[in-house]
């Protein structure tokens, strides 16, 4: 995925030729980020290239989508787990966060009040995690709030549920997890994932503005713009 | 999306080229109806001019995906149904439902235990519903049988929660429910919907197996030989 590498590189060095469109999105602020535009083939390669990672140190047996950016990857992350043998797929478990961004004073003490539960695994969706290694699929790691708060909210409830366990053997049934997502934004993150638990970004970019492909309204427009990023990143830098 | 109208008219006609690949992923199954590879852009467009037409008679306030089939259409359909001045999305609820096809004597009767819930909603997110309009989206109807659990057990839950509000109250918050698939098979269904809930699907298609993007091992073959799909749709039928 050398265009990921590239767009980060370059980063500083591009120029805001989307602020006008940016300020059509976002109407009450100005976003100068430059645009990059993903293909859902693109995306799709950069999962399959994780799947391969990941299964050299995590074997997950659950998949944990959260909604609604996660759903797409964690779709294709469960074709490339399928056990090429029994043909048996992974189940995918979805969870519903919503973040709102404040604007200022983004603090890692008040990450909670900031997200809100759109949907959460019941005590049967938890009991259904104990003993497995569970993946954190996402599609972009921006702020890293969302992550933090969605392991750390499954973790407590799988504590929960490890309460109604003989204490033997909640050790062998405490769920393992690790975090995905297709694309990591190297910036500072507000959010925190302890260093134990594997974290896999399929791509690396910089402080940009992500256009997915299920979010294009003209699919084939997407596809024109993501060729021009394709053609940009590859002109020599002009810092 | 003339070339589903055509894949569907031709379904008696085309020759099954793929059995061998069929062998392989059916082990125990010889299963020798012909192939089609839909490509994202292909199933993106089929949700847009979907979207449209849904609209027309149906706006949905919130979308409960059936997983995992069910994550990217309900994805991409929110991309359409956001408001285009407030850019509000719509939420989306997951549900996850395994069927099991039994090898014989599939009767209406039988259909209730051949589906496992792998994921509902809890009672709050039954509640959530009240009131609204919910589409109910997965990629495909086969023999209709999971849509049919979904709608009817969704219905259920519906009516037990309104009894808890005054009988005065509870026309006016029963969820109205639609249905939408991207593919519908053109053959007997053994899962039946009410009359009163709008069904939708963006594309009719023969008995088909066909192949989605996103359960492909290798996308680029997978578009190649959507592209030879097309092409042999518009060769003269050979009966």
């Amino acid at each position: 995925m050398e265009f990921w590498q590239e767009a980060n590189r370059k980063n500083q060095c591009l120029r805001s030729e989307y602020s006008v469109n940016s300020l059509l999105l976002f109407p009450t602020t100005m976003d100068e980020r430059p645009h990059i535009h993903a293909t859902y083939n693109e995306v799709h390669t950069i999962i399959k290239e994780s799947a391969a990672k990941i299964s050299q140190s995590f074997k997950p047996d659950v998949l944990i989508a959260i909604g609604g950016g996660g759903f797409f990857p964690a779709r294709v992350l469960r074709t490339f787990f399928k056990d090429p043998l029994t043909k048996k797929n992974i189940p995918i478990r979805a969870i519903g966060l919503s973040l709102y961004e404040p604007l200022v004073d983004t603090s890692a003490e008040k990450i909670g009040t900031e997200i809100i539960r759109t949907q959460w695994l019941g005590a049967d969706g938890i009991k259904s995690l104990l003993g497995r290694k569970a993946l954190i699929v996402d599609e972009i790691d921006d702020s890293r709030t969302t992550l933090q708060y969605a392991l750390s909210e499954l973790q407590k409830d799988i504590e929960l549920q490890l309460l109604d366990l003989p204490e033997s053997e909640r050790e062998a049934n405490r769920t393992e997890f690790a975090v995905f997502v297709v694309h990591n934004k190297s910036k500072p993150k507000v959010g925190i994932l302890p260093p134990n638990v594997p974290y896999f970004a399929g791509a690396e970019v910089g402080n940009v503005w992500l256009e997915y492909p299920w979010e294009a309204l003209d699919i084939e427009e997407h596809d024109r713009l993501a060729a021009q990023d394709r053609l940009k990143s590859q002109e020599p830098s002009n810092p």
